[in-house]
């Protein structure tokens, strides 16, 4: 395998392959979620689906294909996604009236459901989630990270106020937060996005981003407000207490099966696939070795392990097929397992097995009666170290005192030539696009977000003009 | 509400729109499932997925749209299923191409991947369920039953023999039987597909078929045998054991949102829904009544039994709007929840509460200390009586004694005259398509499916043409 620092690209795309994660198709940016790339993703919905339902949030589905008219009804949505989106004209041998896009995002849709079934103050607040495949159609597509057709939730809620609205966006960005970084031990940087990567449609956007292992940032999540601007393209209005037509409040949010490449390139080395042990399809592997077709009390022993794991809930695998243990190490290193249990003919003589956790070199020697209790512990402390590595990584990579378009390109030169990345920036920031396309051009940076009060010492300048900062925000390279 | 006798139809749709099951969308044919409609869903579809994952099939997911070329690979699959294909012809403002079909199943995208993945014996057998939204342009629509989206479970497997190919078919079958039977109490009738009624592609296509109460047929689950037909038009080959390339054998199998309108039929009733409690989003409601908001010790008894109840497992709520109880109760009646709990001042006094079976006339007194376990026992036994009341009316409905077409048609006004259905009829068949497309012509039945060996005694003669039987089969009007 390629290293992540000769060539981080190819490294993620072998990677991927390897463990087996995915597969091209014949459809163009169109992916493939194999068994254990979709196990992943059916882990991430399951834990979302808990916190969304303990919210009282409940889920829904609507149509994918959406008439050409309900786009235009918001004229800033229409011109951020039609440049994207695939349409059918025809069905059943005839052309259609109507053009019908595949959902890129459901807000029209849904909007217009929302429009007949609210029309009290006691309708309020609604709030739907949707698990769904939508459609962007790529250009230059990354598998998980920007294909044509990926699979999302996207929840969609109406409330009576502005308030009410303000909090359930921020609420969901919070709950994005908190499940990335427990579930994939993925830490990530909130935030308001600028005015220019605003979602088409929306009076605030806010996001989680993720700084990966070669320094880019990935959106890994993205929570709406829109105010009443879809209420208004839709109608959406209620009866409120003084008896008046008003237009409800309404919110947008999702995450998507980019969640799965984020974890990948924060997590992966240069062996290969990393999983978290929360996230893994495979939590242990169980392997005999040496001479152990010849020694039954092995496979027995093995068993036994794996009927009081799999009793404890863990997700477990006895490879005893018949390639040799170095071939299943590595094959199992490949695919992320995050643990092995090794036992042979000389283990259980000494009473003892052996423990390897995916990210640590040396092997445990545990007791054959501590094996249960310390697959427990050491698959919890390898959850916090991934945690704390990416913690330690994104923080070795943020830099904070650069206050000037030279300084930058200086930074980003002095890092090409150590033959490393240049992270991630904080700048101020006038506010205006005409500086963030400006960066963009010298640079590649983008304008990630702006971190919350509090977060982060506020910048006093604009990185580009010199003037008094409006606004300060994470410059990145992204995917 | 229509009464089901006065008109079936109608009281259909009345009784999934005062429960709040779904709506209609301005898509043609497209539905909207509302949460109370999805989380049936959910549940069903989480049955599945534990029963799926104990016989080692994993889910995945592939592209949804499939190029024209894909359909043309076997004959007999183009042609069953072009006349319903919606096409998308344009993305991202350009003309494709080719042509790419919305999915309406998954054979040929999944055969052109399989191929690619099974090279060895070792690779078999390949057995992978996915769970996805799917297309087939309809012209006469109804809500669960027959829309141009539906949503699906789609199983497809590849083995190394014909025998272990054909023994995945007639379990998932017997899987699809258990599960429905257990988890919806449908009772369903299964057998083999006569040749006209097959897949587009099968060599054998083997059903679950429900009889409503308006003596209806709908097919409720399918498990299709391939032979190597999709293997021969996708290339799927493996290296046997004595070294030679030879085509594998392949089965698919699926149940889908049809399920949902099978047991809003088959267990309904003039009040409308009726939900068997392991599929009910809300499983028991819990009801203050009297002058309750002048007594705290009664909400407090009733937050009592919730908690209980919410760490039993059961999904409840508790209902403590200011609508009347008379309006409660109705609005929950015709939601198909199972069981409400209703406690008043004089109740507590008492020290008794008041329960109420969905299905059941009189309501039970119960002493406060039973309440929860009587809770847990009535919900089984309801669930059970649902189960043996369908599968009382279904045995009143099948008629097994008619061998000729006069005698068909005689009975059909016969049981017009009495304002009844004709129920199904076991009939003995020549095994040719004239026939059944004469029966068909004359009486509007059609085949339903074929019972195994054992099931029911087989017919000698054919009813249209009075020569000896080739095989017997259901004939029933169907959804």
């Amino acid at each position: 395998m390629v290293r992540r620092k000769e060539d981080f690209s190819r490294w993620y795309i072998q990677t991927i392959q390897q463990a087996d994660l995915m597969d091209y198709s014949p459809v163009r940016g169109c992916m493939i979620f194999k068994p254990n790339g979709y196990e992943i993703w059916e882990h991430i919905q399951d834990e979302f689906n808990r916190k969304f339902k303990a919210e009282g949030i409940r889920n829904a589905y609507f149509p994918m294909l959406i008439p050409e008219s309900f786009f235009e009804k918001e004229k800033d949505h229409i011109e951020g996604f039609s440049p994207e989106l695939p349409w059918v004209t025809e069905a059943a041998g005839e052309k259609l009236e109507e053009r019908l896009a595949l959902r890129p995002t459901s807000e029209t849709i849904i909007g217009d459901a929302y429009s007949r079934w609210i029309q009290s103050h006691r309708d309020l607040p609604l709030e739907i989630n949707q698990w769904a495949n939508v459609f962007r159609w790529e250009m230059r597509t990354l598998p998980f990270l920007r294909t044509s057709e990926f699979l999302w939730q996207e929840g969609h809620t109406v409330h009576a106020t502005a308030e009410e609205a303000k909090e359930r966006t921020m609420r969901m960005l919070k709950i994005y937060e908190e499940t990335v970084e427990d579930l994939l031990a993925l830490p990530v940087f909130s935030g308001e996005k600028t005015p220019s990567e605003r979602f088409a449609g929306a009076e605030r956007t806010y996001s989680i981003e993720a700084m990966v292992q070669d320094g880019r940032s990935i959106q890994a999540g993205t929570s709406h407000y829109m105010g009443t601007r879809f209420a208004e393209a839709f109608d959406i209005r209620y009866l409120n207490k003084e008896n008046k037509h008003v237009h409800a409040y309404t919110t947008s949010w999702g995450v998507s099966t980019r969640l799965i490449g984020t974890l990948i390139m924060m997590h992966g080395d240069d062996q290969g696939l990393v999983l978290p042990p929360k996230i893994a399809p495979q939590q242990v592997i169980l392997i005999p070795v040496g001479p152990w077709q010849k020694n039954p009390a092995i496979m027995e022993k093995i068993e036994e392990f794996n009927k009081a794991l799999k009793d404890r809930g863990f997700r477990t695998v006895i490879d005893d097929t018949d390639h040799s243990p170095g071939y299943k190490f590595n094959e199992w290193e490949l695919r992320g397992a995050p643990l092995r249990i090794e036992l042979g003919p000389r283990d259980l003589e000494n009473d003892q097995a052996l423990i390897k956790l995916r990210d640590e070199e040396e092997k445990l020697t545990v007791d054959l009666d501590q094996v249960i209790e310390t697959v427990e512990e050491e698959l919890d402390k390898m959850q916090t170290r991934l945690l704390e590595k990416a913690r330690q990584m994104n923080k070795d990579n943020c830099y904070t005192d650069i206050d000037t378009m030279d300084e930058l390109k200086a930074h980003i030169e002095a890092k090409q030539a150590e033959g490393d990345h240049p992270g991630w920036v904080l700048a101020g920031w006038d506010g205006t696009e005409e500086t963030e396309a400006f960066i963009q051009e010298e640079t590649g940076f983008t304008t990630r977000n702006m971190p919350f009060e509090g977060q982060f010492e506020k910048k006093a300048t604009c990185i580009v003009t010199g003037k008094p900062a409006k606004e300060t925000v994470w410059l990145a390279r992204a995917y």
